[in-house]
């Protein structure tokens, strides 16, 4: 059929199984070469054709609402709600989001991102359905590598407490981003493999038939044994354990087992935990045949070959340059151990993990876990580099405050994907992070201005024994400068003038030292010539230098790829307040007051006002004319 | 024995299990007779009298190494580890504080104050041990109600799957601060009363004996069923499932048995978790008895009588305005939902869940599911209302930004115990909260000046119906003033003018406005003429008044019970920038950089030059002379 014409998912209800069957190959088909072309989530999708297509068959959204967990599996939920015509724009700007978005579709209830909010969202709703009286369902989907994040786990007892009728959907691929790390994975396995047991049961419960006392005077303890039979059928102790009737597991490929199940699913009370298993990539070979999470999300790829479609860059990775230091260090300091939550591939940390195994650790999706970890390793004199991306590090805001900052930890926070990071979208911006951390007593925050220093501020931060530091870097590749050999220290506070000027003085960081310099050049050739700072130390501030900038009076202004409020601009605005340099004019370029949406990083940038251009006006602006300059002189 | 003679819990070795029950009663009268002084947490040291001598008998602190969880339960170790005689400055300013802190002994070797970071930690020193190949153990002590913290069970998943030895001592006392809740604790609840299916266990083996064709056949049959014989055990099946090896349940206040089972899990390789049932409160009837949690936490009190000794409070507990305010509305308003994680007593919701049992819940020490559980229910148009302490709220930093403010949604969040909390200390301070929610787009954030003030923001929370808002309030009580019958809404944004003045403003909100009002009384007499404003809208600013201060030109000060840097204070210079007033002298009081620790709120104010005399010096130092003044009118 036309997956184009596709209006809403009534169309399902008449299909028969073979038609269903065509269906998935269809659906299968359009997302291989649509995301071919603009990139995307393809593993997870492909692993939910079957899934989502019998989830509308036998439910009716929106009435009934689905939660998808994470929600980068949600394309075959938006081509069966009538957006397969917006596929050409996936995750570009004023396109499809590569997330479920309530004001795209009235079938989206649920945003999300960040991962492991579906069973607490769903509990939300289907408090409000019963205060309400209405009916019904409400169906959280949940991977078994979000399962692992702590606020899934704390849903989870408060819903086999509460015992409110809730469907929740396991979609078990065996595989979260990386493969899955924990206790609970070990449950999961042995319910996959459960079918064995089933073999147990049946014999014992033959033998329980042949015990002649049972009926007679054993009969209670018979009952009491049969109820515990369950016990024996090691499959679903987990979940029924934690109040919920288990079902499954069931082949998520199958739409005859889907549908008898959700139907069962859908007339039982209390909470239900179907558990599906499914196989990422599942229909297109590269993707399937992945085991470390390359294909679970990616750019433009060529389908015949599965070669990635690279854009060039010039230099190596950011995630790259740091793990990388870090391994080169761990080879002279034994106490190094780096650890990441569910990121080793996204970290680039495999090598380091093959290099060291024992101090390497995947905790799995539990950024708190990792943090509060890392603040225990460190009272044991060790030197644990937490490798966690900006937006996920906003999970561990408070271990970062009371375990890590509060006990003046030494732990080394790789801040990854700093900055606007463009596809994934508002969920996943790194923008927060300096008006989050700024605050915190004793944190040492840094931005490196290329690969090369960024190498050394890694050895700094793995040297620096006075508490907490960390490194943000962007996501993507440095700019291609020759590295040093040698590793240096930077001195902690200590910013670099990278261009000497006298009119003015940008103060920036990172990724937007780059449009500073272009501001400079450009206005030199008007006659201006414009100091560009490095300031590498976010905190603490370099203060000599300021004092030195205030005391010549000339403009300041702050660039920052951050939130302006409580950002990096504002530390200078209260540097000033608190030693009285009144009359210096300071202006701030940065993110504003709202979520940024997906897109390009550039078009972001430019939507947003930080770009070049934008410099050179706000320079100019806060710059005296020639009389004053006369003045002044 | 004298317990301020102990210098270490050496002296422990030698004592008889008679000498040790005679030393558990001393302490027990200790803990009463200093803690009716001081106040403290009373309940929950009197359970682990028994259970902290054991861990200190059978185990060698420091080198073995114990986390106390929550650790307001550590005043047992710390009578133990040298520190009796410190009992009368205990929670005072510079005294002993009520946390386990590192710098008090060598024995401490975690801090903690939030709850559920005890595994995680514990997880940094066993992989740092092994690292280092040192044999000792680590012992962390948790509570059955901070286990369903999502880190707590982040942590358990990932050391069931590590392997690694670890003794997890659950300090199970059938009550986390109030009564506990969740799937987990019904999983505790079987265990608790796991001797009944000893019975029927006992049958089963019995049974299977008489089969004839167990040892034949069926052999590998009859294996497995002995195999799945502990799942009829159903205790310990939930940890077991994790990866524990499970002992247990162990009367925690019988020496023969903690003695026994701590040995063997001392011997035991892997996760051991050791489920000890102890009673809150032991051996002080008052305390034993309470069922709500009245005794976690007191202040002083009469020992005979069990009668609280009350500080005098003119007005009501700014909890309870809250909340009796939200339940007012909640009668005519059927959308109201309140959510607490764990601290219905106080937040004083109790009243609120007698009245509406179906609209209440309390979901346990689970703050990031609550806040998300929050979001999920405002999707559906629900009101709900969200009581979370400030430093706790902490822990769902990013699902106020992921799940309530990125979606837009009306959740209205009572920030409790917002500003200093005194004798709590540096875990417990609510100072974070304005710089970490401020720089949050769609967020609105309020403070009242009284509590009559209160009931009206209140009421203006739960009428708004664009997004998240939120209310901050003191830990505390009110000041007395008449509360009006009809509840208000005020304008969103607007502040208003406390006491006209013409030669500077103080800006300041809550419970900072009592000594602006003095310093502007103090300097009236000197002729001095100072503006207070009550900016009881921390975000958004009232921009309309601003633009008119610094139209006048005359000098602000900021003042808040909040850190500095990106606070309100940040806000107006920002504010100032923004719009290019440069020449207005602003100043800001506030938290400086750095942690605060325990001691009364007054005693740490005056400690950080949070003054009325400092109002009135800051304020001096920026208005202009006499001579200034001559020239500017």
């Amino acid at each position: 059929m036309d997956l184009l014409s596709i209006k809403d998912p009534s169309f399902l209800k008449k299909l028969s199984i073979n038609e269903l069957e065509k269906l998935s190959a269809e659906v299968r088909q359009f997302l291989i070469e649509k995301l071919s072309e603009t990139g995307g989530h393809i593993g997870p999708n492909l692993g939910v054709v079957e899934l989502t297509i019998a989830l509308h068959k036998v439910f009716d959204s929106p009435k009934d609402k689905f939660i998808w967990d994470v929600g980068h599996q949600s394309y075959v939920h938006k081509i069966l709600t009538g957006r397969a015509n917006e596929f050409d724009t996936l995750r570009q700007y004023k396109g499809l989001s590569g997330f479920p978005k309530r004001d795209e579709s009235i079938h989206d209830v649920w945003e999300t991102g960040h991962s492991s909010t579906s069973l607490s969202a769903a509990m939300g709703m289907v408090i409000a359905r019963d205060l309400k009286k209405t009916k019904d369902h409400v169906i959280p989907i949940i991977g078994d590598g979000a399962l692992t994040g702590g606020m899934a786990l704390e849903a989870l007892n408060h819903i086999g407490h509460e015992q409110k009728d809730i469907i929740v959907v396991l979609n078990d691929n065996e595989m979260s981003i990386a493969p899955n790390v924990g206790a609970l994975h070990n449950v999961l396995g042995r319910l996959r493999t459960a079918g064995k047991y089933q073999w147990a049961k049946d014999e014992l419960e033959y033998l329980l038939k042949k015990i002649p006392a049972v009926g007679g005077k054993l009969a209670s303890t018979a009952e009491r044994v049969k109820d515990s039979l369950k016990y024996l059928l090691v499959s679903g102790v987990f979940f029924e354990e934690m109040g919920f009737t288990y079902l499954g597991p069931v082949d998520g490929h199958n739409y005859d087992a889907l549908f008898e199940n959700l139907q069962y699913a859908k007339k039982t009370s209390g909470p239900v935990l179907l558990h599906v298993i499914t196989k990422k990539g599942k229909g297109y070979k590269p993707a399937e045949t992945d085991t470390i999470g390359t294909w679970h999300g990616t750019g433009p790829y060529k389908i015949e070959t599965g070669d990635f479609v690279k854009p060039k860059a010039i230099g190596p990775a950011w995630s790259k340059v740091v793990s990388e230091t870090v391994r080169k260090l761990a080879r002279v300091d034994d106490r190094i151990v780096a650890i990441t939550p569910a990121m080793p591939v996204g970290s680039k940390l495999e090598a380091f993990a093959e290099e060291f195994p024992d101090r390497m650790f995947d905790v799995g999706i539990a950024e708190q876990h990792a943090t509060t970890m890392a603040a225990g390793l460190a009272t044991q004199n060790m030197k644990p580099f937490l490798a966690i991306y900006s937006t996920f590090l906003q999970r561990s805001y408070d271990q970062v405050v009371h375990d890590i900052c509060r006990q003046n930890l030494n732990v080394f926070i790789g801040i990854d994907r700093a900055g606007l990071v463009g596809a994934d979208g508002e969920t996943h911006q790194g923008v927060f992070d300096i008006a989050f951390l700024r605050h915190i007593p004793k944190m040492v925050l840094m931005m490196a201005k290329d690969e090369n220093e960024g190498q050394h501020l890694v050895n700094t931060a793995l040297k620096y024994n006075d508490g907490p530091i960390a490194l943000r870097y962007a996501r993507g590749n440095g700019i291609g400068v020759k590295m040093d050999e040698e590793l240096k220290e930077i001195p902690i506070g200590s910013w670099e003038v990278l261009r000497e000027g006298s009119h003015a003085v940008i103060l920036t960081f990172g990724t937007t030292i780059e449009m500073a310099m272009e501001a400079a050049d450009q206005l030199a050739v008007q006659g201006k010539s414009i100091r560009v700072v490095n300031a590498r130390f976010i905190k603490p501030l370099d203060v000599d230098m300021l004092h030195h900038i205030f005391a010549e009076g000339i403009p300041i202004l702050t660039i920052e790829e951050a939130v302006l409020q409580g950002g990096f601009g504002s530390s200078i605005l209260e540097f000033a307040q608190e030693n009285n340099y009144l009359n210096t004019p300071i202006s701030r370029i940065g993110i504003p007051d709202e979520f940024i949406e997906h897109g390009s990083v550039t078009k972001l940038l430019e939507e947003i006002g930080m770009t070049t251009e934008n410099v050179v006006t706000q320079l100019k602006a806060m710059m005296p004319g020639k009389e004053k300059k006369v003045l002044r002189s």
